[in-house]
């Protein structure tokens, strides 16, 4: 049993963290943050969490220390307390952009911003636990990984350890949900305005891009990916649909070899390539409230032209999913421990 | 042909006029102001207009004269600036809320402010045409009826204009949109929150209470009406679920007699009770975009309850659609100039 | 540890249970059933299940002995099988319609056909805990309410119980999801005439009345009840808006200290009347999954009008979840055991 | 003026055609053939057109002769009754994939069946205006584009005349809404089902395929497409994101130039990339009942990585408001009579 605080639970992010921590049998939480809503129920803010909790948000300055501590702020914004989040907890686990990427430069020109604690950037270890269990287990800082960035790294890590696809021709055609966005009202996010939008907010450039060719390039090989995210209806989950080319020689059998190799013993993966039913392929719908990432993919021998879908809920394996099942290996419990709900259907 | 302008076309009611007033033969449109956007095409806010016009947004202070305006600004504005406006246009159709109740008391204790223009209230004509025609016609002033009241009105007019329901018993229940809250970003309009709602955000006490008391009060026979609005996921469209009492002796026949005698020759008011097909009852997804009011009913002859359903386009038949008929009527010509789309199947 | 079995599992209902069961600590899933899907995966009809099961369905002749048996089919199909059922196991829990009302001469004329094994009806208990709790415990055979009227049902019962409303004056507006409607396509069902509707499927008339009045009469006092039934933008999830009259003399304290203290200790019953956030009265899209009914009010003294709002899931307290509280009471399990999911936010 | 009929109108692009036509100053809808629902009022089924016509659905047999015949069936139906059908009328314009392909290996390998009139493939113009508008003024038979084809091809179009982007390298990634499915319900189109999903139901091999490359190949210059479609929430409206390669030298200025060149006097074109507001690419829901292809795009030169945005209402230019156009151009209409409706916003 373990004591957790949660900075920036008032989020979307930090709010399903704590509906996993609270049912959770090996945590306790006990301190929740908000700088807007300190003092409130974390109710008024997360009405499903009613019969459940009685905490109140408290000021980040209230916070005390823990066994190990959840960093739900905005991007940027974690680089600046680090230092005395660290005094508070051996152990912490951010959600944020901050520490992600390896590289000070990468960091500076993607985000467009300094990094004030470059120092530390090589520290924190991507908190995707099917690529780096092992470096997880023994870490004691964990940057959890982009939504759209874990969802198109686990659909793609595979066929890129494996060798089977041009890494100069990946394509990442992102199907994105309000819930990406965060809290904030603005107006691209008002109801009316927002509501069944098919929404090209970036047709290039995304911020995940730095990401992906991060954990997907090793040694010298090194992957390019083009991120395209559209907007659709849809308040929570995400699916990616990737356009590859394989090489020369590569086969379908060759493809389901090294997902199945790869994931075989992987509880939150599952290759979704149905021949009967009408969910064939992933769907991020039956994926909201799971820690699941579901893969499939459709090959043009002819062409070879590749195509991989992957689904994620974001806010589940996206997001407090990815750093719960982080929390589990770096405290040697049982990896699926709070991470077992299935989803729901229909909905 | 005549020049019209809109006062606050930067809102949903504004942009819905300026839609139905591009297309109106008899109308062009001179200026449209918005104090937030002015400089800019009116297309970056009205994005379906784009190749339609190249209007841009002026600031109110640059008004000038004109045939006809149209003020389409946030209820409890216009009265503050309604002194100037009538310099600049004998005729006025106001679409917000500060002149339609007759009565200052009334207003006061509802909209809960001082009424600045009191002495104006008896100057506007209440603008649902199919109640008051006659007074619109020889009208300088009109005052358009808020969405839910019109829909309201309409859908009980007959009924208590025949004498055939209990004036003591009328519930009110209006499934209500997103649009109606207006294009101003809150946390109960973010798409993450508001989407796919039931939300009762006035169990009872809703302001539209009032002009519907007014328009369905007749001497000293008085209605009183109990208004309960839940908002579902729907951007635009609006309906009512209105729950009554016959009196003793009052058949089916005399409702179906009271909405035919009173509404025969009536352009936009439908009444829909079908027996086949899947729209059987009035919807108001079919409405968008229409001038439309469709009406229904069905009766418990045994416990004398009765269900009359009414739904339109909030920002049609309930405020550009309505307004837009009073000007129609205000200017001598036919009535349903610049109304006819049809609405759209399936949407 | 029990064996149980479904009958019918390919159904909505049938479904959620199932996916109840499956994470359920103290129950092993024997058998699922379907005529149509016999042979086939459960994970083919109920993707969310997908890792969690390898269980196929089964035809019903292939039913074997088991500790408990649910009973998930459509209405009017249980009771011609319900001998044999008896058979093969001492305890069932029927979902459908079948058994739920006491007088023959009621189901007879509401759902317009014979019932043709009525000397069961008086055998089965009302599966509502909350109303029924000590004769579940020690009965044999449940029949579960209705969706819509067992949130009706919850939300009027201590009103009713302590005699604050007039029995004579209930209106409940109930605003529905397509999967209440089950998993046949039909043309009212097909995506782009279902989507967005606020469609009054039926004004008056709801087979659910009688369930109701059943449940709300006490004695000589006699409840009479009106449902309307609208269909709007939801899969999953129902709410009602119960509009009544206090009797006199009623205050709201009376209203806030009968729902106290009859649902004091009901682990599934929340009282929602917020003063703050966006969530203040019950809203079913936090609810889906969970088996909570969530109740709140609004009372205009001076007119006597009392709004009544109640949400569920309707495939959970309103099918699903209110089955497996029943055999957790049957059982003598912990009554929360297997239900304690608390629904998504955002969602 | 002249007298129109429309074979199989009861399906939804027949509805949208129908709409069209009523409101059409120098049409009049002569016959509407539904075998489904022969006898009934056509508004059983497009509730839209209540109060706008009192038409009654007759048989095919029941055809008389006419000035211009609209053929809305399902793909695959018109090739048998042609020969019939230009005895009826000498002009025909069929919205079916039947007589698209200019190539019957082309069409049998596609369709998987077996051409019954390939001799008269040759005597049908491709419908989209913007290419094939001369040919267009003098045929006799038009062979609409599909919905999905005709917003790939009128995005491409430019930059494959043009001679910008690798003809190897197109993959069309659409974004699809449940009407093009067509209205016959099953169990994917069932609402529960449909509802929210992000679908992929297409990975590879989508039919329309034939036709774009069809369209995008100039002499010995063949484009190879690959389609992806995704079925999102959305009923109406359909979204293309092409991922393409400009050609070495190619700058954006040129895609510019090519897009204003060659689309500056479309009146249903629009080129949407906008640097303020919300709405700066292409989106369906605001072209929903136009006839509008709004294209949009975005170039990282580095990577040579163009993405295309298309979008158009899959019911309007896609099938009703491209035929109507066509109809136009034949008769020596002005080619934007009767389409002129702009979309709606907030929608």
């Amino acid at each position: 049993m373990i004591n957790v605080s949660v900075l920036g639970a008032s989020g979307y992010g930090g709010g399903e963290l704590l509906r996993l921590l609270l049912f959770h049998k090996k945590v306790k939480v006990q301190q929740v943050t908000s700088r807007s809503f300190a003092g409130k129920r974390v109710t008024v803010i997360h009405p499903n969490l009613r019969g459940v909790t009685d905490l109140h948000f408290c000021t980040p300055s209230e916070l005390t220390k823990c066994d190990l501590l959840f960093c739900a702020l905005p991007n940027g914004e974690s680089m600046h307390y680090m230092d005395k989040l660290m005094k508070l907890s051996h152990k912490i686990i951010d959600t944020g952009a901050d520490f992600r990427l390896k590289d000070l430069h990468t960091f500076e020109s993607w985000y467009g911003e300094k990094h004030v604690k470059s120092d530390l950037l090589g520290k924190f270890v991507y908190g995707i636990a099917e690529l780096h269990r092992t470096e997880i287990k023994n870490a004691k800082y964990i940057a959890c990984g982009g939504c759209e960035a874990t969802v198109s790294i686990l659909s793609l890590y595979p066929l890129v350890k494996k060798g089977l696809i041009d890494l100069n021709n990946i394509i990442i055609d992102g199907k994105m949900s309000s819930s990406q966005a965060g809290n904030k009202p603005t107006l691209s996010s008002h109801h009316a305005e927002r509501s069944r939008v098919v929404r090209t907010y970036a047709p290039l450039g995304h911020r995940h891009t730095a990401e992906i060719e991060q954990e997907l390039s090793f040694g010298n090989k090194k992957a390019f990916v083009s991120v395209t995210a559209t907007s659709i209806e849809m308040v929570r989950g995400l699916l990616v649909t990737i356009h590859t080319k394989i090489l020369d020689g590569v086969t379908e059998k060759n493809i389901w070899s090294a997902y199945r190799e790869i994931y075989k013993n992987e509880p939150f993966i599952r290759i979704v390539n149905e021949t009967e039913g009408i969910y064939r392929y992933p769907e991020p719908k039956i994926l909201e409230g799971t820690n699941y990432c579901d893969i499939g993919f459709a090959l043009d021998s002819k062409s070879k032209h590749l195509v991989v879908i992957g689904a994620i809920d974001n806010l589940g394996k996206g997001t407090a999913g990815q750093a719960v099942q982080a929390m589990n290996i770096m405290c040697g419990y049982p990896e699926t421990t709070g991470l077992t709900f299935p989803g729901l259907h229909p909905v």
